[in-house]
């Protein structure tokens, strides 16, 4: 039933284990959707109820603990024998007198692990001030240490069945963008294009489908290209202006983010057409150079590189790594493609490297996903890197 | 600019303020995105860095403090004046060294309300452990209390301009439920039957589309109907089975969910039919009982009576109030129609009303989402209530 063979699972937790013990930590509670999953295979659209793997240094198994209706979901979608799945009655859901991590405490102290140094991830995004404070107060003999980011640091390079699924996302990514490329123009509601950016997403090709990202589509246009994150309107697409295209494909999970700028009308800019072509470019040359042993931050000195050429300067991120995730984010919140980012580059690293170059009143940007393979670099889509004029 | 008149979001704050005061707090920093929203007009898909606003008792406006990149979607969705925009610098993104909420403790001491009472929402989805330990940590004279809920119980009664907006939403969510229905058949993928659920939603209709709602479509078949959470993927649909339909419509944050099931073949079981039957006529009476002036408590009672006569039971809680959500919910958390809730139903309450009956093998549901109104109650979609068989 998982998605990765149980000896897979069972590898990522004995790596997992070793860094806790380097931390010094005998027990690990793992907030995260994207580290649950990677753990153990869960995956549900649960994590809008507190919900945790727990992972101890002597114990073969981790634990799921969860809202009671979703642990049939566990038993579906994880490795895990029927003991390690536990369930909270529903009492504990939106209560202010007790709280799902009271129910883990009683757990973990249940297990003996109550006075033990126990790892948290003090800053997931549905581990609550709340669910912190319920937990110290249910184990006030244990003490905790903050495990923010120790899985995902350990989800940076891909098994080679993780790159199978991210290639499956880049080849959905590919027909993403080339959808909205096709929908959009003049007079097409913003909400439409949306509409089938939505529709190349989850239907996928025959062989696969797709899977809900994490981020929703991003199609800015106007005066809104200046303020990144607000969502599509009803408005109409106006002639002879530019479209950002924040896009992204998913396959169980895994994902591949692509961005591409597309100019609707007759008469794009001489200044625009010139600094697509200048970043495109400077795209192809990061790219190329990308090799397994080169630095994160020597990646990012090729493209600063470039630009500077042209008198130009970027803020200084140009890329991330990301796969696995749940929303809010795609991004892994470890290596960055930046200055002082010091991570030696591996195989099956995978980045999303984005590119955006913005003037006072316009801009181009242009992304790929890829992973770092024996010899340079694998792209996971594959669409043209150029400006796409819209006639 | 913003969605409602500068005077909606005025009175808003007014009544948090009232609230405020009543439990004792000067100042409110708020996390939740659709608090912020509800106060500010603030909307972006940016909640996935740490972002707030906070409310003092003595200020006449509220502060946004956002990821600098971010400041221009708060200037373009708020009608907050620049001096209450303030934009963190990215050094605070994802840094080990320094968190933004130690940037917003800064704004707040500056402001000269360190030392004061500040409320704040410890449960809220993206109000990480860390966040407040580092909020704590920037003000260290400040008292602070728990102030989850205080704004979601505010946004239990809906103005008319909201309502307006559930009203367009339950249209596109009638859309919403046709073409899933119509698009269901055995040998269609799930992934294709979501990518035309997906469409409806934000195509939404001629005159309004569509926004992306806080949970993604479920639409689970087979033995997954015992898994409410988990997503759809690439099987086809078979032949002679049940599908449960999880779905909604959002317009401009506004939500409204809808249920239904179907049955795919031409030989529905006659014990799912008399349950389908049963189970719609309880729906059907439940809503012509609800007035103003009854206890939430109450509408639940009646269904419970009613099925009762059948000699059956449901798990207690059958709706509960929504409308305003960011993923990765749209319910907000406060009145729920069950046993216990002495919540007094007012004009322009709104709630989702979901009655599911499961069997060992076989199950039903059917909801409703609505708003209480003068006499009784004014559904939002407009969705035969009854099992679907597709043959």
């Amino acid at each position: 039933m998982t998605l990765f063979a149980e000896a897979e699972y069972r590898e990522r937790i004995d790596r997992a284990r070793q860094s806790m013990v380097k931390a010094g930590m005998e027990v690990l509670v793992l907030a995260d959707p994207a580290n649950m999953n990677y753990l153990t295979g869960y995956d549900g659209w649960s994590f809008y109820v507190p919900q945790c793997v727990v992972v101890a240094v002597d114990e073969d198994m981790p634990l799921w603990i969860g809202r009671g209706m979703d642990a049939a979901g566990a038993r579906h979608t994880t490795f895990l024998d029927n003991n390690s799945i536990i369930g909270y009655p529903d009492r504990y859901v939106q209560s202010v007198e007790r709280h799902p991590m009271n129910f883990v405490g009683d757990v973990i102290r249940e297990r003996g692990w109550g006075k033990r140094t126990i790892g948290l991830e003090m800053d997931a995004y549905y581990f609550t001030a709340r669910a912190y404070a319920e937990l110290s107060r249910t184990l006030g003999d244990a003490k905790f240490v903050n495990a923010d980011l120790l899985v995902n640091w350990l989800r940076l390079v891909k098994s080679d069945a993780e790159i199978t699924l991210m290639r499956q996302a880049g080849v959905i990514a590919g027909r993403v963008m080339r959808t909205a490329i096709a929908k959009l123009a003049p007079g097409v509601r913003e909400c439409d294009a949306v509409a089938a950016v939505y529709y190349a997403q989850m239907a996928g090709t025959e062989e696969f489908g797709g899977d809900y990202p994490s981020i929703v589509p991003m199609m800015p246009t106007g005066e809104k290209t200046s303020a990144p994150h607000l969502t599509w309107t009803d408005a109409p697409y106006e002639d002879e202006q530019m479209v950002n295209l924040e896009l992204a494909a998913c396959r169980h999970r895994y994902h591949c983010p692509i961005a591409r700028t597309a100019y609707l009308g007759s008469r794009p800019p001489e200044k625009l057409v010139a600094l697509a072509e200048h970043t495109v470019e400077g795209l192809n040359l990061t790219l190329d150079a990308i090799r397994p042993g080169m630095r994160a931050e020597e990646v990012e000195l090729i493209w600063r590189r470039h630009i500077a050429k042209a008198g130009l300067e970027k803020e200084s991120r140009i890329g991330y790594a990301m796969g696995l995730n749940y929303p809010p984010d795609w991004g892994e919140h470890t290596a960055s493609l930046r200055p002082g980012d010091r991570t030696v580059l591996e195989k099956n690293m995978t980045f999303h490297m984005i590119l955006g170059m913005w003037m006072d009143d316009y801009g181009f940007e242009c992304s790929e996903s890829f992973r770092v393979d024996e010899g340079g670099c694998e792209t996971f889509a594959d669409v043209e890197r150029k400006l796409f004029v819209k006639k």
